[in-house]
C-alpha cells in the first residue's frame, strides 16, 4: 500500500527523475541483446531509452511451448519497463522505429515521433528466413514472436476441432509439416507430436490418430547438425519414439495455403507448415542502419561491436555480424545476443569516458535442444555430449534460470512439474477467434 | 505416458465410444447455464453436443481481473472438452449457431453443417445492453467476453504508454469513464484505480497521477442498488478512497471514439469509456427459437423451464426469462444459470423418461460486489449485510470455489496472494499489437 500511497501524493510531477543533463543511449529492441545493454547502463551515468513495438521482452527459447499449448503468453513474456522499475535511468518507448537518421543522430518513429541519442544500439534481433520459397513467407508459420506462437496454436487446435467436426461425415487425415531440423524444428515437432496425442486421447476427439503426422523435412542427411552425429541419431531416434516421421533430404520449392510442395514433386495436403528453417536480420532495420549489411542481412560491426563507418552507433544479438575470428561469425544464438549486449554497454561507457574500447570475445558454453518431455541433448564447450534425463535437466535449469522475473519462473516451474506428472489440464484454448469475434 | 501409448494403439478408432442410438440433447453455449445442463446429463443415458463458437468456458466474473491486468485469460478460461474429459456421452462441437429449424429438429452451423436434435437447450447468455445510445456499440468497450477483457486492457496499457510518450512535448490528462454502478461498475472502477496508481508508480511512467481519472457514472443516486442503502454508501467510500471520482444522476447521450456526452451537455475527452450498464439476450438466438421473446430480449420460459410452444426446446441463464414468481423473472446472475441449468438437465431426464417435469425454484444465495483487494460487500439471504475485509474474504472463496479446474483454482491463489503482499509484477502485457503486427 506504502508505494500506491506515495504515487498519490500532492505534486508528484516534481519526483520525476530528471536525467536530461546525461548523455542518451538508445537502444533499438527489447530482446536478449537490448536488454543486456540496458542491464549494463542500469544507474550508471547515462540516460537509457529501450525502443519496441511490444511492450514486453519475449523469451524466445521457450516459444515453441506456447505454440503447443504447454506455457501460456504471460510466462514467456515481462514488461520490459517491470525489468527496469528499479533503474529509474532507464526509460521505455513503445514505438515502431521508421528511420534513423545518422546525420542528426535522430531516430525516427512511425507516427512522427523523433528521438535524439548519442549513442544508439541496433539490437533488432532476427526473423525467419525463407529463402526466396514461393508462398513460405505468406503460408509457412514461423515462431518468431509471441503472436507467431499464438497463431500457431490457434491453428493446431483449430484444426483438430475441424477434424472432429468432420468425423461422421468425412473422416479426415491431418499433416504438420515442420521445416528445418535444427533445435527449433527438434522441439516443436516433438511437442507438437506429444499435444496432439495427448489432446485426442484426453479430450476424447474422434480422430484416429495414425491419420494424423507430423513431418520434420530437411534438406541435411541428419538432425541437429551443429552435434556430433551420435546426437544427432539420438535425437531422430527419440523423436521417432515420439511418433515424428523424419524425412532427410528433402526441400521444399512452394507452400500454399493448406499444401506444401517438395523438389521430387510431392505435394501433400497440410493443416500447418512450421517454418524453422532459419533466420535471418534483413529487414529489421539493418539495411536502415548500414548501407551493405553483411551476412543474413546482419549488421556489420568491428571486434568492440560498433558499426565500421559510425562513432557512436553499435549492433549486438542476431541483429550484428559479430566477428567470432577474422573470416567467421558469431552463431545467432541468445548467449551471443546477452555477452554481446552486456560488453556493448561497457564500451559504451568507456567510449562516453573517452577511453579506447575492448574487444568482444564470444564465451561459447555449448548449445542444448530439447526433445520432448524427458529427453534433450547438450553439447559442451570441450566437445562432451550430454544426453537424456540429465541433458534434459540441465536444459530445464538453464532455462528457468534464465527467464526473466521470480514470478514466471515459478509459474513456468509450476507448469512443467504439473506436466511432468501428467496431469490432465493445459491452456489449450483457441484465442484467436476470441480477437475477432463477437 | 500410458495414456498416451494407448491413445497410440492399433486401431483407436474402433474405440471411439458409440452413442448414437441415445436421444442427442444439444445445448447451445458453454456458459455457466450449458455446462450445469451437461454436467447433469454426464454419464447418463442421453447423448450431448455443446456447441460455442469459443472452445472454452469463461468465468465471466472475473473478467474485469483480466481487464486490469490482475489475471491471464488463461486463468479465467478453460476449454468445455476438458471440463467433460470423463463424461464420454458429453461431445463439444466449435461451431456458430446460424439457425435453429423447429420442425426438422436440426441446428443449422455457420458454413452449413447441420446438428439434429431430441432435445435442445438455449444457454446463450446475455451480453451488454447499449439502451439505443448513439456510438455506445461501436465505441464503449463492454466486460463480456474474454476478447472483451483483452481489449480493454490493451486500451488501458496502451493509454499510459502514449501519454508517458508525450511527457516531455504535451503532458495529457486521461480519463476513464465506467458506466454504471452496478456490480460490475464497482469492481472494474475500483480495479482500474488501482492498476493505474500502482503502473504509474511502479513502472516509472512520467505521468502526473493526479491527471488520470477514473470516473463511474450513474443515472441512479448510488450505487449497488440491489443493496441496502448502507450497503450503497459504504461502496462508494471504499472506491472515493481508491481514487474514484462518482457521479450520480448523469446519463450518457452519445459515445464518440474518444469522448462520452452527457445530458447535462459536458462533453467529456476520454481514454476509454467501459459499459458496465446493463444486459440483453437480444441477439443471442433468442429471437432465433422464439417468435416474440420476453423481457429484456429472453426467452420466455414456463416453470419447468421448457418453452411455451415446444415440447422439447429449452432455456437456461441469461438467455431465458425464468418466472420468479407470477409476475417477475429470476435475476440474471451466475447462480440462478448454474441452477437452472441443473434443474433444466434433470426436467429434461424426466421428459425423455416421460415422466412429467418439476417446477424450477430459485435458491436465492445472496448477491456480492468486490471492491479493490480488501473490501467486498456481501448481501446474505436473509438481509445480512457482511462488509469489509470477511466480505472480501467470503468472496474470494466463493469465487475460487466456482473456478473450473484445480489448476486455475491454484493459480488464482497464488496470483491473489501476491497481490495481496503486493510483489511488483503482473502479466501487464499488450497483447493486441502481437495480434496484428509483425
Amino acid at each position: 500500500m506504502l508505494d500506491i500511497d506515495m504515487a498519490m501524493s500532492p505534486n508528484p510531477a516534481a519526483t520525476f527523475p530528471d536525467f536530461s543533463h546525461l548523455p542518451h543511449v538508445v537502444i533499438i529492441g527489447g530482446g536478449f541483446g537490448g536488454i543486456a545493454v540496458a542491464k549494463g547502463l542500469a544507474n550508471k551515468e547515462v540516460r537509457v531509452t529501450i525502443i519496441d513495438k511490444h511492450n514486453f521482452h519475449t523469451f524466445l527459447p521457450l516459444l515453441y511451448q506456447v505454440a503447443t499449448a504447454m506455457l501460456e503468453p504471460a510466462e514467456v513474456a515481462y514488461p520490459i519497463r517491470t525489468i527496469f522499475g528499479k533503474a529509474k535511468n532507464v526509460g521505455f518507448r513503445h514505438a515502431t522505429v521508421r528511420e534513423v537518421d545518422h546525420v542528426r543522430n535522430v531516430v525516427m518513429l512511425e507516427g512522427g515521433a523523433e528521438i535524439t541519442f548519442d549513442h544508439l544500439v541496433v539490437a533488432t534481433g532476427a526473423t525467419a528466413s525463407y529463402f526466396g520459397i514461393p508462398g513460405a513467407s505468406k503460408f509457412a508459420m514461423p515462431l518468431y514472436s509471441l503472436a507467431d506462437a499464438r497463431k500457431l496454436r490457434n491453428r493446431l487446435l483449430s484444426s483438430l476441432e475441424e477434424a472432429d467436426a468432420l468425423a461422421d461425415t468425412a473422416p479426415t487425415s491431418l499433416n504438420f509439416v515442420v521445416v528445418g531440423g535444427g533445435p527449433t524444428g527438434v522441439e516443436t515437432s516433438g511437442a507438437l507430436s506429444e499435444l496432439i496425442r495427448t489432446v485426442i486421447h484426453r479430450d476424447g476427439l474422434r480422430i484416429d490418430p495414425s491419420r494424423v503426422r507430423v513431418l520434420l523435412v530437411d534438406m541435411a542427411p541428419r538432425l541437429l547438425t551443429p552435434f556430433p552425429e551420435k546426437a544427432s541419431a539420438y535425437a531422430a531416434k527419440e523423436l521417432e519414439s515420439m511418433g515424428v516421421e523424419i524425412e532427410f533430404g528433402r526441400s521444399v520449392v512452394e507452400v500454399e495455403e493448406r499444401a506444401i510442395r517438395f523438389a521430387d514433386g510431392e505435394r501433400l495436403r497440410v493443416a500447418a507448415v512450421i517454418w524453422a528453417a532459419g533466420v535471418t536480420a534483413s529487414g529489421t532495420l539493418a539495411h536502415e542502419v548500414q548501407a551493405s549489411p553483411g551476412p543474413g542481412g546482419r549488421v556489420r560491426v568491428m571486434t568492440d561491436l560498433r558499426l565500421v563507418e559510425s562513432e557512436n552507433v553499435w549492433a549486438v544479438g542476431d541483429a550484428a555480424a559479430v566477428p567470432l575470428d577474422d573470416t567467421t561469425f558469431c552463431p545467432q544464438l541468445a548467449p551471443v545476443a546477452m555477452q554481446s549486449g552486456r560488453h556493448c554497454a561497457a564500451n559504451v561507457l568507456l567510449s562516453l569516458k573517452g577511453e579506447p574500447t575492448k574487444p568482444f570475445k564470444y564465451r561459447n558454453k555449448g548449445i542444448m535442444a530439447t526433445i520432448g518431455r524427458h529427453a534433450a541433448v547438450a553439447k559442451l564447450p570441450g566437445g562432451t555430449i550430454i544426453k537424456g534425463t540429465s541433458g534434459w535437466l540441465a536444459w530445464l535449469s538453464l532455462h528457468l534460470f534464465y527467464l526473466v522475473g521470480f514470478r514466471n519462473r515459478l509459474r513456468v516451474m509450476i507448469n512443467w512439474t504439473w506436466r511432468y506428472f501428467d496431469w490432465p489440464s493445459g491452456p489449450r484454448l483457441i484465442v484467436a477467434d476470441a480477437e475477432t469475434a463477437e
